[in-house]
């Protein structure tokens, strides 16, 4: 039983951030239906997959949800699916969707089927034109402080950032207007843009205020820390790792872990600094840095764990994805967050929940993905209150698939 | 009028998480209280700085909350933020903070004032050890897919996008308790670790379970995006863009917006690939870009703006932040969720509001933060009832200062 059991979210989604505004709120125990046109959306077969050819995407972004399959080509399938979003209870009328929010799914259209809809559309930019994660980021300004000192060319991330700060503004947005509902009984639409989130960010961040003020752009710093010490370093071994101080106490740990108390006042004196102060230890860094990297090469990563950990100090390994898998007590099924779960059509794999941990045991086993269609029956005789044979002349209408259909 | 008018959350916190999940409701019109110790916390002076060193970073995290400083190294001062947080009240009881939940600031020590306080603590690792956002990406594999092709070291980006998402996950967190509380009557602790929420994110993702299943590692791919087309060209005034091309029709845009079409089959026949399937596309990407630089090579940056809205592909500039603010209408007053406004201590800057963009006016204009202390009386007042006679001897006693005290 999660915290949020008993509400109710229809989710019309594809891709990122509406599908991860959905696993948030299932992963807390809502009732997430998401609707998908019979042989799957857009994001169905999306990368990567198994050899099989199913989507780990579309199974990582969708735990926990029931699925139904719909012909949204026909009014008839496009009716169901109104049904769905619009039906009765408190605890319903919440709608996800970054569809475009228009025909059949413009608001005023829903709004006349469920006058208290929550309802929150996602979008690229705000003026609803096509934006994606990587076009937002290229315009964010966070590509060209990314990467090597003193290099021109602007540097993508791996990680969809932006996609996944929409999804859980998305989160955030239904159950503030769901609150807002059980205190005043309006209904909302929200829209929400990408491009918005990203750029807002940018702006709480200081970045914007700093270029504004100063007319200059934080340069792409490597792997360094802006404005404190921050820095990767080589073991003897062959690996990196990322250790930082920002506090004076992650700074004085450090200097003990890696010996180096004794030649920093020289340092001090040489650059000026007083290295109580981060900024200085900014300033400095390099020289700082110069100072601790032979500690680091004469030991392997083992050893610098073991040195680091007894200290205290604030430091990382760099991990490719497997090493995370089979080094990292935090990505395993020791951590309680994740579970090995068999997920259908797929096998076992390691399965998180929420991150969100709840002292009085709210805590949700690790949920898997439903296959399209796998709740069709099921969602459309208990929401929408249809009888079995209802439900048959739909299927042999061809307006509603089950999971073995539309999985073949 | 916000969303969340007449929700009251007491904020204690440092840096960027914490801050930034009460940031987040603040925005939607909740009363956030934040307390300090009298002189500012850790975060109060983190870069960066204006050159009268008022930090940019803590008054872009603090728009819109009430500050309130308190003598935190006196029983008496603690005493008063244990009331604070604790006060009562169906909308206050709510505390969000990144500081260590123990001694005073035990959950079993608040509760005892209140048994049905909403308790969310952020904490680092889940054992409660200490991370920061760039000890935990170089962890997650995100640094090690994250670079130029062929690259074996790997690269932090300039996001914290791991605090972006705690802080984003401590509001989800909050409000899905308070719902809970609303209707069962019952409070919760919480807590909350950054490492959880990187790991469980590249596990949603699909990141970890490529690794599993493969035993492989994505590894980094320069500005390309994973699974389908998209790509960074350069064009003849130096510029640079990304275009991205997902969906069939995205595909289809671009290809006739860059003139390639008639060139295509021979790339299709020789990879033998079907440009209409993704995976193809994405397999076939060098060949692909090789035909389409000399379209972007040709053009200036507005040229190349022109063809492409005209066409309605999906791309977007690389931008400075300065190139950003210069140039974008979307970080400009003319996006409604930005506004130039005058931050004390600071002058005018571009500030935002909330992204999500409510139809029905729910809108605020951007806040400015407080400067530390501000409405330390007013909290003293309004929220534990002292008398202006009982403020004056807090202040007389030095355990409570003002913002004028404080900011000297």
């Amino acid at each position: 039983m999660g915290l949020l059991a008993g509400l109710r979210v229809v989710e019309g989604s594809a891709f990122v951030a509406a599908p991860l505004g959905g696993l948030t709120l299932a992963q807390l125990g809502a009732d997430v239906i998401r609707f998908d046109t019979i042989g799957g959306g857009l994001d169905y077969q999306r990368w990567p997959v198994t050899d099989e050819g199913v989507s780990l995407y579309w199974a990582g972004l969708n735990k926990g949800k029931r699925s139904i399959a719909l012909n949204l080509s026909r009014p008839e399938g496009r009716e169901l699916a109104t049904a769905l979003i619009t039906a009765p209870g408190d605890d319903a009328g919440v709608f996800l969707s970054n569809f475009p929010a228009q025909g059949w799914l413009a608001d005023e259209r829903l709004r006349q089927q469920r006058a208290d809809l929550v309802y929150l559309n996602i979008i690229g930019n705000p003026d609803g034109s096509t934006a994606v994660d990587y076009t937002v980021n290229a315009s964010s300004g966070i590509a060209t402080a990314t990467g090597p000192v003193g290099s021109l060319l602007p540097v993508n991330h791996a990680l969809p950032a932006w996609d996944i700060a929409t999804g859980l503004n998305a989160a955030i947005g239904l159950l503030a207007a769901e609150r807002h509902r059980r205190t005043t009984g309006e209904g909302q639409f929200i829209s929400l843009s990408l491009a918005d989130v990203a750029f807002t960010m940018v702006a709480n961040l200081g970045f914007l205020a700093q270029a504004q003020l100063t007319h200059e752009n934080r340069p792409p710093l490597g792997n360094d820390m802006y404005g404190a010490f921050g820095r990767d370093f080589a073991t003897k071994d062959g690996r990196r790792v990322m250790v930082v101080a920002i506090s004076l106490n992650q700074w004085h740990t450090l200097v003990r872990a890696t010996g180096i108390e004794e030649h920093l006042p020289q340092i001090e004196r040489a650059f000026q600094a007083d290295f109580r102060k981060e900024e200085d230890r900014y300033r400095a860094r390099d020289a700082i840095a110069a100072l601790m990297k032979p500690w680091f090469e004469a030991r392997t990563l083992d050893e610098v764990r073991k040195a680091l950990d007894e200290h205290g100090v604030c430091w990382g390994p760099y991990q490719t994805f497997t090493q995370l898998l089979d080094d990292d007590w935090r990505a395993s099924a020791e951590n309680p967050v994740f579970g090995n779960v068999i997920h259908p059509g797929i096998g076992s794999l390691l399965t998180p929940t929420s991150p969100l941990h709840f002292a009085d045991g709210f805590d949700d086993a690790p949920g898997t993905a439903p296959l399209l269609g796998t709740h069709t029956d099921e969602v459309l005789e208990e929401v929408l209150g249809l009888s079995p044979a209802e439900v048959g002349r739909l299927h042999d209408d061809g307006l509603v698939a089950s999971a073995g259909a539309s999985t073949s």
